[in-house]
């Protein structure tokens, strides 16, 4: 079963990679955080806006991992963070070797918090372990309410989800009770918070959360 | 190196799928057009409204690919058209085989045109050929304008863009000159629709293109 063995080898590859970044982020007692959702879910908007708000407070730095390009790293530095991009050329998730080469193009040292922005797919992203210390999925109303019944693994793995762009919920069939009851059913854990990266909505909570983590 | 060899069979297995699709459709003359999206820009709203606005006109038959649940075939059902899902329990896109059986579930011989609605994914359904005749993109207003030149790939290859929730594009930095120069430049053949499949906006000069392909 050549096939088999071959796809372990990719797998345990990069799980030993992950084991790997795993140790360095706990020798260094530094939480990193995976961010994973749908392409244009405002996963960049929600990091800039919280670089922003935890400014003095918490030094975070970013990795960025895009398909191509690296508009979403110049916004990162924009709002005053160090950021480094990853280009994954058409690969369609970040692997724990690029995560892995990142953590040293970052001026580590001097940082509290790890945010990761990986390639923006609500599937394949969520199956592979990069070491961090948590999943974060970000999920947008405009992208409607059943999508964590129709894509749930990435919600059943997240310590914390966030409902972004919540200030456009008026007027639309977007139901919270629903949504939060369908995450709560798959991931009893899990917190979830409901935000407007954009009007700074909720936005509080989700910094308090985070310097928890610290 | 039996790492490229074995990726070079599972290639193969689907093309050999593809091609069998393709034969069977110019057999039939029966247009077949592969959805590809990020999940929640409004593909099965899309589709529905097409259905309904194309009653007594065109037969369409929809191939549904989901990770999970039925949600989507039952709402094209609602619409007034023949439906079979397919769900790939976690794989991230739909394959030619999957499709090849699909079209047996379906009255393909009652049938003016058919769509697959791939799994909602911007990143891998665009580089895996299921033998249909073109391939659609859809890109939503709220995913953002830099979509197109952060994943090339599926706007490099599409017949059709439908840029959808266009009745959300106002008080937005969403610039549809940028956007629509962005696709052109990847794809100078590529026919570009502004459309709310909500409001019906747009919908119009949508049915005549298909109508155009029978």
């Amino acid at each position: 079963m050549p096939k088999v063995k071959i796809r372990k080898k990719i797998l345990i590859a990069n799980e030993e990679f992950a084991l790997q970044n795993r140790t360095f982020l706990k020798d260094r007692r530094l939480p990193c955080l995976n961010c994973i959702s749908s392409p244009g879910s405002g996963k960049t908007t929600l990091l800039a806006k919280t670089i922003e708000m935890l400014k003095g407070t918490l030094n975070i730095g970013v990795i960025e991992g895009d398909i191509q390009t690296d508009i979403d790293t110049r916004r990162i530095k924009k709002a005053g963070a160090p950021a480094y991009q990853i280009n994954t050329n058409g690969a369609c998730h970040l692997s724990a070797a690029q995560v892995s080469y990142a953590f040293h193009q970052l001026p580590i040292d001097s940082l509290d918090l790890i945010f990761i922005e990986n390639v923006g797919n609500l599937v394949c992203p969520s199956t592979f372990d990069l070491g961090e210390t948590d999943k974060i999925a970000v999920l947008s109303v405009p992208e409607g309410d059943d999508k964590p019944a129709k894509y749930p693994m990435i919600f059943a793995r997240a310590a914390a989800v966030i409902i972004n762009k919540i200030d456009l919920v008026k007027g639309t069939d977007f139901n919270i009770k629903k949504v939060k009851a369908d995450i709560s059913r798959l991931n009893k854990k899990t917190k979830i918070f409901l935000v407007s990266a954009k009007t700074g909505q909720g936005m509080k909570d989700w910094c308090a959360w985070l310097k928890e983590l610290i």
